[in-house]
């Protein structure tokens, strides 16, 4: 099995880390013959209280930072609260301990601040929401990549903002499990994207 | 302002309602100078406790069935759940009473099976999840379209499975604001889908 942890904090942005939630879940319900192991994908915050997420949407949390299990995939992601938690020791330093034992550390939007900022992509090449990436880059902590919808550098995924998070999950599940399985979780959550008023007319 | 309010229920898949919840909140938020006003966009369920979704997240109510207040745009989302409420008369009673006083009925995949169970989209043209149109068609209440990512008919909005709801949330705030305005909620939520592995390579 794969595990995936979702860090969570007030002011989470909610489709950046429940886009990611439901692919890596049908990811494992597909795996597991149509049925998700309890315990596959959880939620992670600093305490033992429901998180308000940065539209307003209320969630629980599985565990806390002390007693959250090891995970393979680790995803963090953006949302006004990132500016406040990039200050938060206490998760940076989370962050950077459990990168010595996460296989993939991910982040959605701003979440790559976060990833910054803890030294988890120290160096590294990253993605963030577009309107962030002067302010990103001005850090001179990364290298802010500005024309890919995610971006692999080692260990460290990050993708541009809020729904690109999708696309880097299904992008993560066939690296971890190949194209065809991606393209089951692709079918099941039926993602023929098709926004509305491409044109002027 | 425009009110909306999304209809949980345990087993509600994550990702079709969160999708329109980002869609909708955004909306809002942009509507009134980058602020969202609290009570625009709600959650609602039938028992004041939170609800566990079909995929393990735990989201908070804001509001019960009785104590709801009305609004302009109600979403029902699909899931394993749907399967249960379909047969809950309290839930589809609701349903049926708040259609009389709300101006769009919209559904996530096979949401629409409450919408048609409960009368609100009986007799109409809707959208399900590829997977459920068949026993869908089988009620001979609704006619489902199988080549459309979502449906108008009247009042009644559907769309196919799970990420299709953030296609229509988007097509609806174009309807009720404008085009330019629903592309500067795609535009916030970073709306440029480039699902991987297309290609066999």
């Amino acid at each position: 099995m794969t595990t995936y942890a979702v860090v969570l904090f007030d002011n989470a942005e909610e489709l950046d880390f429940v886009g990611p939630w439901e692919v890596f879940t049908v990811s494992e319900m597909i795996r597991n013959a149509g049925t998700l192991p309890p315990g596959n994908v959880i939620t992670i915050a600093e305490a033992a209280r429901s998180v308000r997420c940065n539209k307003g949407l209320r969630v629980e949390v599985d565990h806390t930072l002390d007693s959250a299990p090891g995970c393979d995939v680790l995803l963090v992601p953006g949302g006004m609260g990132t500016r406040v938690e990039a200050e938060n020791p206490v998760l940076l330093g989370w962050l950077a301990k459990r990168a010595a034992t996460t296989t993939w550390m991910t982040s959605v939007c701003t979440g790559s601040y976060l990833l910054a900022k803890s030294g988890v992509a120290a160096g590294k090449r990253v993605a963030t929401h577009w309107s962030f990436e002067d302010q990103l880059e001005k850090t001179e902590l990364v290298t802010v990549v500005r024309n890919a919808r995610w971006v692999r550098d080692g260990q460290v995924v990050t993708s541009q903002g809020v729904s690109a998070g999708i696309d880097m999950a299904l992008w993560l599940v066939g690296e971890l499990h190949g194209a065809d399985h991606a393209r089951s979780v692709q079918r099941y959550i039926q993602y023929d994207p098709a926004p509305p008023y491409q044109a002027d007319v």
